[in-house]
């Protein structure tokens, strides 16, 4: 519904390249630059729950979700303007902290912020990131680049922030070595906005289309193949899975594949290399630090959204979406 | 503590030209523009209630306040982004109406959405509004441009807004002419924001300082005075009044003066012009639709802020600012 009224409220602007519809819009500002621009909003009770995350983590991830749509378009992030709705129970270190949070996480890309408002909320925290970027012009990496044989690629490992959440509201963490418990803990908190990354594949033009991992590998992937009009086959067994998702998979008796598959807020990117660009992708990539995975192909429409298993038999992807605090079941 | 928490947070960056602490930031984005970003927060239950005020002028009046920020600043207003946080309690048909106010509002404007975030809320509807805009480099009208001996204006007439929320909170409505009434009550749901009054004193470079008064005359006068480290005297019998808010303060018992010094969101424009530029300015107005007031005189700093009565004795300006729903005493 949103996206609809959103789609009748958009004026035809030739300033605005992109308007609703993907990581953040983009706009000819200038002929050397061209400005990106996202904001996010996070609400006690739904996004995050100060019973189980500190202020500062609260901060820290909000910064990140936002820092993450700017790396999803191949971006370098400039300016953050904040708005909180302060509850009469939060305490004036609890702001200090939420604040402290957000600088921690975009320090290192020496965002500036530049603006805000604060008011008075009846019930809950609700935090609003407005987050602008700049790209070179016509290089921004949108959900709509990809074709039919592109490889499938992504940052990191899937998962881990969904196994770190599903640690933080059950009681059972002790079954898992605490260095792992730790590990996952940490990756749900103070996740990584892939910016290097997104960067680096815009510098190289070595991507067709890209999307940050928030509402988990299959629902973005959707989107992707949605903005692209093609389909998708995903290799199970190369999903990027750390030993920590692994060992909490097996103390809970749940299947990791299925973690990465359907585990949010991982703030990964997930993108394509087109065919012909891959040799010079898998070359280039071997001289950075970063981590990549190809985890599948993308295919023509018809064939849908699939999942290729290690005996070689495919099924349709699961319709599933992270719903944030949902438990696996 | 927001302010301090701000400057401390905020990195110094060659392309800002202005932070925190005026209407908008201004960024040095391009060598012909710049840009200036805004946001707002709205928040049910302190800035508006949904059992007085419609969604649509809820929408209407969050858009006003963030083009009336743009408008203080001299700009012409651009790109918007959206974020609501909806209550169960919310229907379809009220987001509807919300969106519908903003793009009433900002239409004129040629304002694009080009973003924006929804999300659930436990309690209560938010509603956080980015929005740019662009001015002329080094044009743009900030708080701290007032100077000894400028005069003060305002557009439009005082108190309106605050006297509307008044009759909308109190049940004696029928004690005013239905006329008088309708009038205030629309000045507060549909306020106006003064976009084409600041262009037109940046065009001309007429003004020195300028700010929106969305927390009162009285409080905002403050804020010039305290960035330009000056005084000021209002005349009191200058202050632009409406009939109908004359009308509102005898039926009520009020003094129409203190409305007008003390009512909040009005969205009219509070700048001073230098004394060298008043001739000109008084001319090049008769030229135009604008409606504008002298109301006083920048002084030195030691005077503070002071008001002068039709009898000529000054008294200090009562040390009060808008607060939303309060009642006038």
């Amino acid at each position: 519904m949103i996206r609809r009224l959103h789609a009748q409220a958009a004026t035809p602007d030739r300033q605005v390249v992109l308007g609703i519809g993907d990581d953040t819009a983009i706009l000819k500002t200038s002929s050397t630059e061209w400005t990106l621009i996202t904001t996010d909003l996070l609400t006690e009770g739904v996004h995050f729950d100060l019973a189980t995350s500190s202020c500062e983590d609260i901060g820290y991830r909000a910064a990140i979700a936002n820092l993450s749509d700017i790396a999803a378009m191949g971006g370098t992030p400039r300016f953050m303007l904040v708005s909180i709705a302060i509850p009469p129970t939060c305490s004036t270190t609890q702001i200090h902290q939420l604040y402290r949070g957000m600088m921690q996480a975009s320090a290192p890309y020496r965002v500036c912020l530049v603006g805000g408002d604060t008011s008075a909320s009846t019930h809950g925290l609700f935090l609003n990131i407005t987050l602008t970027g700049v790209v070179r012009p016509g290089r921004a990496l949108l959900r709509s680049g990809a074709r039919v044989g592109d490889r499938l690629y992504v940052t990191g490992t899937l998962g881990d922030s969904r196994a770190g959440l599903d640690l933080l509201s059950s009681r059972r963490r002790r079954t898992l070595p605490a260095g792992q418990a730790r590990f996952l803990l940490a990756r749900h908190h103070r996740p990584s906005a892939r910016i290097a990354e997104g960067r680096w594949l815009v510098t190289h033009r070595l991507a067709g289309a890209a999307i940050d991992l928030s509402d988990g590998l299959t629902g973005d992937l959707r989107h992707i193949c949605e903005e692209s009009d093609v389909g998708a086959e995903i290799l199970g067994d190369s999903l990027p899975i750390s030993a920590a998702c692994r060992a909490y998979a097996s103390a809970y008796g749940l299947r990791p594949q299925e973690i990465a598959l359907q585990g949010g807020e991982d703030y990964e990117l997930l993108f394509t290399v087109p065919a012909g660009r891959q040799a010079r992708f898998e070359r280039l990539a071997k001289t950075t630090r970063f981590h990549f995975s190809c985890i599948g192909t993308i295919t023509p429409k018809q064939s849908g959204l699939r999942l290729r298993t290690e005996r070689g038999t495919t099924s349709p992807l699961p319709l599933t979406s992270y719903e944030h605090f949902r438990r696996p079941s």
